[in-house]
């Protein structure tokens, strides 16, 4: 097997010059040859998506994301194949395991969390096994935010309330302090910030909110587990919330929500559903 | 029928001090009582949810978001029950048709396209149907930029490149160069801004970025209908986008994206399949 990185910087300057021919050829719905890379949802088994169903229920082996994918899912969906969690496995270890049993004429799926676009590194493992001779492809899915908003029942983006999302993770072992971007973000006003990764530092998180001079009242929703069963909701204000998510005990697993639009609080009836007489190519658009 | 804006403004008072006791009580995963606000997913059938498939299955009313949902999909999963486009109709039809055929003892389900929490206009109808007395809740979907990323074979976030992700959409009739957040996001350098809504206005986008001084190299893919069997990828930078868009005619439902994510250059090998003996709890979260 090549080295990892070797594969991947590969495959990266391949590509930079000539596109994989799949980009044009193939849809976002195709199911296509080899291991699809499957978004298995926020947690809950109907939250996943039909065609990513069809490929996990007919699969021999399921390499999954550990405790971040709902077992009840694996259980429901693929109880007779195989399962191997990614969790402690690193690439070396992963990749051969996957093309050795695609070799072998098995259906391997790979199963991320949520969807593999976000926080997913499906992408290295899809360019070490493309360098091993391995077809792969993304099979996209619900992301843990969209639940969570869900849960809420608002939305990320709610007119006169905020106007875009930003889906970000704070600083930390594995992101500098200029990378962090979670105070610019709030800053905008018209933002709905979704923080991946960050349960284990919403104290520290609120506090740099605090120093940085903003709105100690704006909402903040936590939402533990989005969609599975032990799901819970924790809601305060960047000035609380750090405290009662303290209370709650969570560390791990939750998706924080920044802004108005947690609260659903006065939002303004939209163009689209209004003044329709008005509409546009822009209003039109606006449902998507 | 109570007016809808009233409608809205009374649910938001209560709300405010009195949270939905649904928040708690139900999961994201939930099959609830009343008319479900589904995403549709980008447009391809199989990437609608499992659950969002087994309600529209059983539907006997579907108030949908006109073409801006894939046909393929409503004949594939409704063909039986009475289908209503959404567009050209205003909350003051939309509510009392949902409601009435609620109240008659018909199963409606109200179809999105992509996910209801981004751009997606879903509360307010909701508010307005809860006002009237008709529960309502919702079931969360896969967003074009998703499908987008799929068929890009890349991620959102990708190591080394890009760590954060913006949803936005550009100023027009409806959003004031005030609220236009695109310069700012990718001036950020290592997020990747999705626009919404703007590939009508895809050129005047870039002249702004350009005019700000944002490097003419920065990669953006244009992917229309992501997912559709008429799905098509156009590929440039900021300052060829533009012209290309023009050759290939498309002024609607195209997800723009912005950053060397969309390219998938130069990324590295993440931490999570790195040096796995330093994962801490933040690695371990970082597949969701």
């Amino acid at each position: 097997m090549t080295d990892p990185q070797e594969a991947i910087d590969a495959e990266s300057t391949a590509r930079a010059s000539e596109r994989d021919p799949r980009i044009e050829a193939k849809t976002a719905g195709d199911v296509q040859e080899g291991i699809p890379f499957i978004g298995a949802g926020p947690g809950d088994p109907g939250l996943l998506t039909v065609t990513g169903r069809e490929l996990v229920e007919s699969s021999d082996l399921v390499v999954h994301a550990g405790s971040l994918v709902n077992s009840e899912l694996l259980t429901e969906y693929c109880a007779d194949a195989e399962q191997v969690s990614s969790i402690g496995k690193d690439l070396e270890e992963l990749v051969p395991l996957m093309r050795d049993a695609h070799e072998s004429g098995q259906n391997v799926v790979r199963l991320h969390s949520g969807d593999p676009a976000v926080y997913g590194a499906a992408v290295e493992q899809m360019d070490a096994l493309e360098h091993e001779g391995v077809p792969t492809y993304i099979v996209p899915g619900v992301t843990s935010a969209f639940a969570a908003s869900a849960t809420l029942r608002t939305q990320l983006t709610l007119n006169g309330v905020a106007n875009h999302v930003a889906f970000t993770r704070p600083q930390g072992k594995t992101l500098d302090p200029e990378d962090d971007h979670i105070g610019e973000f709030v800053g905008m006003g018209d933002v709905t910030t979704c923080v991946y990764l960050g349960t284990h530092a919403v104290d520290e998180t609120m506090d740099r909110l605090l120093d940085d001079g903003h709105d100690p009242d704006t909402p903040v929703a936590v939402v533990y587990h989005a969609s599975w069963p032990d799901e819970e909701v924790i809601e305060g204000t960047i000035g609380t919330i750090g405290e009662r998510l303290a209370v709650a005990g969570y560390r791990a697993s939750a998706m924080v929500v920044i802004g108005d639009a947690a609260r659903k609080a006065g939002y303004e009836r939209s163009y689209l559903y209004g003044d329709w007489a008005n509409r546009d190519e822009t209003a039109s658009e606006a449902d998507d």
